[in-house]
């Protein structure tokens, strides 16, 4: 088994009704190998400046999480600010600093190659793109995205959907990608681009997982406190993965299905404490109490 | 078994990205009492003026649905114009016509008063009150209602709140009548009002159902054409006490569960065509084939 993630380490100040944490380690990549780590053992790809807390590192590699595809560079980490508002789904991004991040074009270990699950988390479309082309012959291949490169980059970002098996997007991103009201509408627009999978998250309504001729749909978990939004999306993608890394099972839509309740556990589990905070005591046996609690949830 | 439906019957002109239509039958007993139909034989209280089509009547009475609680007065029928946007959750209403409604005070026919649940469905609180009053021993009293009588009239409102069992909103009402934005912590406010069950209508999102001690959640059919949304919440809630009517199940769980499911399948079907139009060709079958769908769309 193997589950190779791209994405982003940061600092991240964010600001939510609970309170305001400064400079807290965060990171599409971040949030994503800790919830997989509870399920395989995720390689993570990125880079971080000098800046990065070491404690952090240890902390990913008692995770048993890969970390030789992290790159240390001269520099500051990547620096993110935001405020979320009474509503969880709508945050402002109040600061962004690529440093380190700016020019950053990784060499992977040449293990990593071999990967069976590829996960491009949120950064340029075009990076993307030059990163997958290292994979030798990865079964299944899943990309998140952010509205920015959907302003920015449409045509960039396209041209990775195509390569791409899986594709991760919030209800707002996937009507913007494709510019339709209806989610079932939308989702099969994206099917028609590539991928055979589209994954729409919904936030506090759960999250809708699309093929071409099955939908399966899967509640939130009633959370009454969102303390921090951040890190939900990449925590169902990375409890996904991590499932279906766990099972082998790249296609099979019972696992599809259980990797999606995984995924939304995860995500409860990420925004009941600021950053990664819950990830630090979560234990297996919560998971999978909650996993039993989403059945009950939805079971008639 | 007895149900009786307090609500309008109204002619509706109806704008949607599918098309427009003038003057077609609609209104919240309309909706409510043809959805309910399908599972036991709903009585319905409202007024109409000497303008309302015989023939809907005719319908109305082939459906099994007993229209002795229907008064026909000199005037013109209730009127209501609407326009939905691309997003069927958006809509403006252009133009509202009391007309007969105005002055309407319904007394039951005797055999009414008997009813085992009784659905006030959106009408002027006050009269919601006055209604509930004339029945003799119900068992389960729901009720709906909509923004304007939220924003106007809030304290005739929660009068009537404290004496129902069941109260159905959707999103938005209950966040602007609860102030809080949390649908989870909004709906228990509610439960803390009188309600021993709140049922919050989410539109393409599905539904929530809460109870003190539980959640249930309901996901919508995933539909990719909303012809026109109008009655869905109605119809909702038509299938819901309908089915509670006919396994006379008040408030066991499980029941509960069901009555939510076919709810979300019968506002499935009424949006697929403009106004009553669908329940002209619904079949018990289909209704079952659906609702087996929502099962399947869930599980895991």
């Amino acid at each position: 088994m193997s589950l190779v993630i791209v994405g982003s380490l940061a600092f991240d100040t964010i600001e939510t009704p609970y309170g305001r944490r400064e400079k807290i380690v965060g990171g599409s990549g971040t949030y994503c190998a800790l919830a997989a780590s509870f399920f395989t053992q995720p390689k993570i790809v990125g880079v971080v400046g000098e800046d990065f807390p070491e404690g952090i590192l240890e902390f990913f590699k008692n995770k048993k999480i890969d970390i030789r595809g992290i790159e240390v560079r001269p520099g500051k980490t990547f620096y993110w600010e935001a405020r979320y508002g009474d509503d969880p789904n709508q945050r402002s991004t109040l600061r962004t600093e690529p440093n380190v991040f700016e020019n950053f074009r990784p060499q992977l270990p040449s293990d990593y190659k071999k990967a069976d699950i590829v996960f491009l988390a949120n950064i340029d479309p075009d990076l993307q793109d030059d990163i997958l082309v290292q994979f030798q012959n990865p079964k299944l291949v899943a990309m998140d995205t952010i509205n920015f490169w959907i302003n920015t980059k449409p045509e960039a970002l396209l041209q990775v959907m195509e390569k791409v098996n899986l594709y991760f997007g919030n209800e707002e991103e996937i009507r913007l990608l494709t510019e339709e009201k209806n989610l079932i509408k939308a989702g099969r627009k994206i099917l028609e681009r590539g991928p055979f999978l589209v994954v729409i998250k919904k936030g506090e309504h759960g999250a809708l997982v699309l093929e071409k001729d099955s939908v399966f749909g899967v509640l939130a978990h009633p959370c009454e406190e969102v303390h921090d939004p951040t890190g939900a999306g990449d925590s169902f993608a990375g409890g996904f993965l991590g499932y279906l890394d766990k099972t082998k099972a790249f296609d099979a839509e019972r696992e599809i299905r259980r990797a999606a309740v995984y995924g939304s556990v995860l995500a409860s589990f990420v925004i009941e404490d600021f950053g990664i905070e819950r990830f630090k005591s979560l234990s297996p046996q919560e998971i999978e109490r909650r996993f039993e609690r989403f059945k009950k949830l939805v079971s008639f």
